[in-house]
């Protein structure tokens, strides 16, 4: 897994450098890389990070002269590039962001470049190399398997480069990018996640501890941990999380496709959807991941501290997650300072009434009731603080101190509303089962015993249950952070740092 | 600080393994060992996890056998032995928990032996090895500074140990001694936090990335992080909970001194407030002090991942302290199961008074009165949830269900209520130099000027601001956990695992 993460991540960098040059490079240049890019001949990564200018790329000082011949020539250094340099492929493919002598400071004064690391002939076979230089690769806490380089352009002054689209375009297609990587780093949150817990509750299954709640007596056999309520509470507060993000990400994924084949409003409709949910499913599933590995470690106890299980490592990889691709605080930022201010307001607002009339249709259900109601306190919480924040008078500052609990707050509200409706469909199908098999839903021990011995069931059956616990111990978190955004506490303001 | 981890806990297992043999064992094995032990000669263990015998003590296989001469021969394999060899001291002493023959089966058969790793003539010279080989030393995510051994006794059937205290007295001797290491296991956490956070500190004061909040133009010159706003509520929310986990074992520590120095029913109350607080101690400020490394890395973007700077170290070395010394399921269950109901409920309920107390004469505080209802709020939950629980019908498998976020609530509201106590204190004291500088309250200029200028008075704003912004993002998690158990959720035990 630790390698996956890193291949996950090697596969995201080729397709999205060839993307960029597949649709902003010239013929010649989408000859040349594309095929080979895509199928994973010669790997590609994405040049952004200079040692001044991580967040705030505006700073960024690489620079890129045009020649006679077209090309340009960079110079300059990056750092923190994964898999800036390695031996695994005979070629690898830069997409670097540099400034054109007399361009704008700033962001807008940057433009894209193809940089190969061998230059390619004209009919495709591997020349010169092409003064790119790896200076060194990082000793990090995680992602083992993967590189990250310093990289020197040009320290001899014949690092020969491509521009993609026009000079000065550099930010705008290099984003195009990095939405999609954000989107797939939430992906890579929830997947080193889901592996943690699958790891935990087998464990727990295996490790004999202690009594069972049911049988304390000393001489009553060890029972498997799995057996111990407080176990139990973690096992399925990390299901909770991991089905919670899982549930944002496919959603937003559907909002992707919606958006692709839809038109005018309704497609304006998914498309908001879509940049609304990107930094959420970035940050909310990398912190929220990050978490669970936490938790699924200390379901092994003194074995998840050592290299032994896989725990430690799930939680060093997953750290990575909340940092690169732009850290969680950028995501908040762009969330609060774009997202739910764009199309006035209109994708927020959309998505705020979808939930409460969500959990309106919920009210009386039987099983999903008190869930509904801890639903429609954080849309109610959510809501209140997006109309109340904004109208004070320092209604900015405080939405920019509060970008990263509002993100959260966010987060947790769309996971608890996909996660009952979830609950809804899976409610649905395990009466069917329960009729199919002529088991009536109150006879409590019939039920038992098909969930037992029908693994679709118990799907289903855990299905509810996770939504009712992360309605119960996910949801109540949106009310608690609005309390300090609602009394508009500003003591991070007022200290002296 | 990684040495300095793994160092603190050597001192602490020598004074606690020295403090065994000083209390319970014979004049002679006084005079042998403790001195040399105190002094740091030699160094000391604690001997109790086998692999099918960590949470569960009960459980240990280890024999020890009475000789003629009154030692006993010990044989068995123990795990997890932090410092268990090394060639830093010429002698290693073991606190060894061991089975007799015919004991009773569980934790009460044990009894607790003394076994050196060389054996010592009775002039106290060094003489043959003692039968106690390392078999393995652990592969660990962090504190690599201490090995953590597979010690093998009796391989030979020449491992002699002596006898602390009487047979079947093992566990009750060696709480003695696990009562100090738990609390010292929660001053680790916030000691590494504390360190982690005046780290990002630092770094936010010295790295320059973006344009402050007040002047964003591209072309002003980029400011240090710590002007971000985002930023400063990450670097409140770390100086807060270090401040918390500082203020609890503080108090803790406090109370500890007046158990001593008390007789009667003021000892009871004042060891009861120790004995409930020990394992919130332990549990709170290991995973408040791992939640506080995290931010601290994520303050550090990038730099943070990598092993140049110190974040992840201390992420790294402060997970064991959520592991080792029972982990905080255990320390959550001890409070539930123990710790409440000790001396008729009267600690926790002593405690509940004087937190709704202090929060009702706060309550029309000009500057405190919104952190007051916060702590009043916290106080009726937590006393909510210990009055209703144990009325249900399935109070007994809710309590232990919930035992962990219970274990939270009450460290939050202890928290909370002691930094607002420090507020108060600070206020009085923040006055008194704006007096005696002829700084009217009212005039914010003049006061900004001060709080640049003195050391003391910014030291006394911000334990104000520690405390308000503590108050308004820490102690609303206690209402919001207070959810789930007040709804009587039991996901976890209906889910199928």
């Amino acid at each position: 897994m630790g390698a996956n993460t890193s291949l996950s991540l090697q596969i995201l960098l080729n397709r999205g450098a060839a993307h960029l040059i597949e649709n902003f490079g010239s013929d010649e240049l989408k000859a040349t890389y594309c095929e080979r890019m895509y199928s994973g001949e010669w790997t590609g990564t994405m040049c952004l990070t200079e040692a001044g200018a991580g967040s705030d790329l505006g700073e960024i000082k690489t620079s890129a002269v045009k020649q006679a011949d077209g090309s340009y020539l960079l110079s300059g250094e990056k750092i923190f590039i994964t898999s800036g340099n390695h031996d695994l492929t005979p070629n690898i493919i830069h997409a670097v962001l540099a400034r054109t002598p007399g361009a704008p400071a700033g962001a807008k004064g940057l433009s894209l470049f193809v940089v190969p690391k061998i230059r390619v002939t004209t009919d495709g076979s591997l020349g010169d190399p092409n003064d790119v230089v790896c200076a060194g690769i990082e000793h990090k806490l995680g992602i083992h398997g993967s590189p990250t380089c310093s990289l020197v352009f040009g320290n001899s002054g014949a690092c020969q480069g491509f521009l993609l689209g026009q000079e000065g375009q550099g930010i705008s297609l290099m984003f195009q990018m990095m939405n999609a990587a954000r989107y797939e780093v939430g992906i890579q949150g929830l997947s080193i996640a889901a592996a943690a817990q699958q790891a935990a509750l087998a464990y727990s299954r295996e490790r004999l501890q202690g009594r069972s709640f049911s049988n304390k007596k000393a001489d009553a056999p060890q029972s498997p941990i799995v057996q111990h309520p407080e176990v139990r509470r973690s096992l399925l507060l990390q299901a909770s999380y991991v089905q919670a993000m899982r549930a944002l990400v496919s959603y937003t994924g559907w909002c992707m496709d919606m958006a692709h084949v839809t038109k005018g409003e309704e497609h304006d409709r998914w498309q908001g959807l879509v940049e609304l949910f990107t930094p959420v499913c970035k940050a909310w599933c990398s912190d929220w991941g990050f978490r669970v590995t936490e938790w699924a470690l200390q379901t092994f106890g003194g074995y998840g501290y050592t290299m032994d299980y896989p725990a430690e490592q799930y939680l060093r990889d997953c750290k990575i997650a909340s940092i690169y691709e732009g850290t969680n605080g950028i995501q908040a930022l762009d969330l609060v300072g774009r997202k739910l201010r764009m199309q006035e307001g209109r994708p927020v607002k959309h998505l705020l009434g979808l939930v409460a009339e969500a959990a309106q249709s919920l009210a009386s259900d039987p099983i999903l009731a008190s869930s509904a109601q801890q639903l429609a306190s954080a849309a109610k919480a959510m809501g209140t603080v997006l109309t109340e924040l904004p109208a004070r008078e320092n209604g900015m500052m405080l939405t920019v101190l509060n970008a990263v609990p509002m993100l959260d707050m966010l987060g947790h509200m769309v996971a608890g509303h996909l996660l009952l409706q979830q609950a809804l469909v899976a409610k649905a199908k395990l009466a069917a089962l329960l009729q199919e098999r002529g088991v009536a839903a109150e006879d409590a021990a019939a039920v038992r015993a098909l969930l037992t011995e029908s693994p679709e069931a118990a799907f289903y059956h855990n299905k509810i249950q996770v939504a009712i616990h992360f309605a119960h111990r996910g949801l109540p978190l949106v009310a608690a952070q609005a309390v300090a955004l609602r009394a508009g506490e500003t003591a991070p303001m007022d200290a002296v740092l």
